[in-house]
């Protein structure tokens, strides 16, 4: 890496955000377009975020009995075209695989853009009694939707996530299992991702095609937009139904059974970017991040400098630590600038001064605080130091979250909200989506994002139609 | 699970081998077909098995620097055919996406068979120095081949598993890295399969497409077929230059990149379940074993048995075991076989009587050793018991494969050996597939497996045609 690699290349977050986060993207070699259209290289530093986002989430869906599954990345259309809903829905854009080998399909197969029609075709098949309930499972796996417009981690036409499928003997049960897997990505974008949100039901036209009620988890960027970060969707017996999945109970009664579907995807890769980054790059919350500390020899030609480097080097890896050592030949101010950009949560300088003294300088990358730890503690400290970073970035994102939230009980009041700020604005609606959609006009994009259904309402009125209101809701603009 | 579905309703493996691999298929539910034409479901069973694999392999890799990726599912026919042996060994077998959404697409994209043209699209785009050198990377995702004939795990036009490509500055290097990786699976082989094989270069004509050496693993299964197990290739610079990949050294001399690529799949569970199950089922390598022991209570209707039986798995999840209880209301001896099918390498039975005398019975899965052991030190000694299994296991399979190697100087040996005996034959050749095709002939099917390049040639002559032998090879039917 020479001079013309130099980072800090970046644009201003404040000046063009959009441009800073195709920058960060860039620079820090996280994603970039393949000779695909619309399709994204996952490279190395941003497959490894999505690694410890599995690892970390697969762990948290385990423990809530889930067991992971490979379905088939084909649908014969004759498939999803069972729910009438969900074809409508998706048709559009989907990929079609009309010839394999040399040979004309007799039907077409299309990429699957989710699989809810592969699971229910599988269970409509084995399952049979009250004994195979409830099936709890969950594939991760890339799936594929021809999106025109497409954007790195946002948007793209093939993307990998994870979607969860389960089936149960009860309404209730169903349910409940919705509303548990929405409150496990609560806890994951609060505890692992250190991003705090509003949350809640979807309005009824921004349902999951084919669902009966859809939970999400809405983050507010730092230019004030919304990302739909994870949902979670009911079906009831509709779509099981339609595939004719039923049980014989232990009177052998025959019964439906009860459907959910949660996803979350690399969109929250994005998500980490757009909520912690700063001017210098990526700021990575220490549990996602694939290197948590960087040892940045000072003066390292000054004799007994790299060893001491390499030394403590192996004492944080063998301690567990996801460590590095840049010992390259590139000066100590370049190696600072390229640990900022890649978002490494701490940097360990340690010089001719600091071994004299027997100590080392941990540098924060999240607000570049700088603390001087004795060698003989490090190993221990700097655990603590991490620990602090990931609740420290916790609470800048949720005191930012806070300050962008805004009440209002008038069109006026609106729009003067997402002209002069950003973030999200509680105001109340009949529910009509007429209503919702001149509103996002006149706003410039705002829209609902989810229904608040625990609070007391700030309008009795349709910010719109004047109408009674029938909803409060957190309107937003959003990726 | 009621009687209808009661276990051991299997063939026997030496009546009917392939009836027999069959049922243990369906039986141990590790996987099935599903709706779309020779594509397999991934049942969790299966899948767990696979989440292991990939856990252990993936640790083997990045212990040598391999960094994760994720490159598109599609691939632009213009890119396939860059390589003239590449496109003529994977078009006949590509599927064809020709839609996206409503409209035709301009070009044709496949579904990629293997990515060896994506990951030489992505570098010819961005290496451009010494700096930027090697490259040593692996996806873990599914291909699609359009084969004609399929069977679980071991041919499926959809398969799961994992791909590594690497680009290196020297031709030494990139051969080191070829040869390294084929260690790795060998080892992964030895001591995390449980599984011995012999292993070597391919014949000329039996390489990977486009490649100039193949490395592979031959496994021997039960019935005397040889399973192509994993595989390591060298390139030289032939795809890197079909590509235009080039790199300039520290004295701005432009240069050719050598390549290399590797991989193994979810064959390999075909693999565990041929070599090491029985006629009561899978036997899994506790290694590889999502269960490692099932807890059986005996007579639970006793009064404590139940609360003892709990508290021993409670004992045994903590100290980090992969453990589950059974404490359904079906007979042990029900508990007992369906323990068996499933492979869990042991069973830890506890009645009254144990509890009186403080003991509990193990029962190893792949002898059916019974194995008292007092309850003070179970938490101890399970480890012990499953470390001795997985070693056993191995010898066991190492004993099979010794006594199935037999020496050929004559065709007339040779057609006895295969036709008598099942196994591998070392046999001199002199390297024509004309006569290989004509041994596979009259042999029913026995072909070159791997050359064997470190032992004295068992004749001076080829098998086939008498003249001067060029290589000693194993010799085998496979699947």
């Amino acid at each position: 890496m020479a001079k013309e690699k130099m980072v800090k290349s970046i644009t201003s977050r404040d000046e063009d955000f959009a441009q800073w986060y195709t920058d960060v993207v860039r620079e820090a070699q996280l994603c970039d377009y393949s000779s695909v259209k619309g399709c994204l290289n996952y490279l190395p530093n941003g497959y490894a975020i999505w690694e410890l986002i599995q690892s970390d989430l697969d762990r948290r869906f385990k423990e809530t009995g889930v067991e992971n599954v490979a379905l088939p990345m084909l649908i014969p259309e004759s498939l999803l075209e069972k729910e009438a809903d969900h074809i409508e829905g998706f048709a559009p854009e989907v990929a079609w695989v009309t010839h394999g080998g040399m040979e004309r399909l007799q039907e077409r197969l299309c990429i699957r853009p989710t699989s809810e029609t592969l699971f229910c075709d599988l269970w409509a098949r084995t399952v049979k009694s009250y004994r195979d309930l409830p099936k709890v499972w969950n594939q991760w796996n890339s799936v594929l939707r021809w999106e025109k417009t497409t954007r790195p981690f946002l948007r793209s036409r093939e993307f990998l996530w994870q979607e969860g499928h389960t089936i149960h003997a009860t309404y209730e049960e169903a349910e409940e299992r919705t509303i548990q897997m929405w409150h496990v990505y609560e806890d994951f974008y609060k505890e692992t991702m250190a991003i705090p949100y509003v949350s809640g039901r979807k309005a009824e036209h921004e349902k999951f095609a084919g669902a009966q009620d859809t939970y999400t988890v809405e983050a507010l960027m730092h230019d004030g937009k919304a990302l739909q970060s994870a949902t979670s969707h009911f079906f009831g017996n509709g779509f099981p139904d339609a595939f004719d999945i039923k049980y014989v109970d232990k009177n052998n009664q025959l019964h439906s059974v009860y459907e959910t579907s949660w996803g979350l995807s690399t969109r929250s890769i994005g998500a980490l970017i757009m909520v912690h980054g700063d001017d210098d790059g990526l700021v990575l919350p220490p549990h996602l991040a694939p290197v948590e500390c960087r040892v940045i020899p000072i003066a390292q030609h000054k004799e007994g400098v790299l060893d001491k480097a390499n030394e403590l080097f192996a004492e944080l890896k063998k301690a567990g630590y996801r460590v590095k050592i840049d010992d390259s030949e590139k000066s100590p101010g370049w190696k600072f600038s390229e640990q900022e950009m890649l978002g490494i949560p701490t940097r360990i300088e340690i010089g001719p001064k600091d071994i004299e003294k027997n100590q080392v300088v941990v540098v924060r990358r999240d607000n570049r605080e700088k603390i001087v730890v004795s060698m003989d503690e490090i190993a221990v400290k700097l655990r603590e130091i991490l620990e602090t970073i990931q609740s420290d970035m916790y609470d800048r994102a949720k005191d930012f979250l806070d300050t962008h939230i805004y009440t209002a009980t008038s069109l006026d009041e609106m729009k003067e909200e997402f002209t002069k700020k950003r973030g999200f604005v509680k105001a109340c609606w009949c529910g009509d989506p007429e209503c919702e959609g001149e509103v996002k006009y006149v706003t410039g994009g705002a829209a609902t994002r989810c229904l608040i259904e625990d609070e007391e309402f700030v309008s009795d009125k349709c910010i719109w139609c004047g109408k009674p209101a029938k909803h409060m809701a957190y309107w937003g603009k959003s990726y």
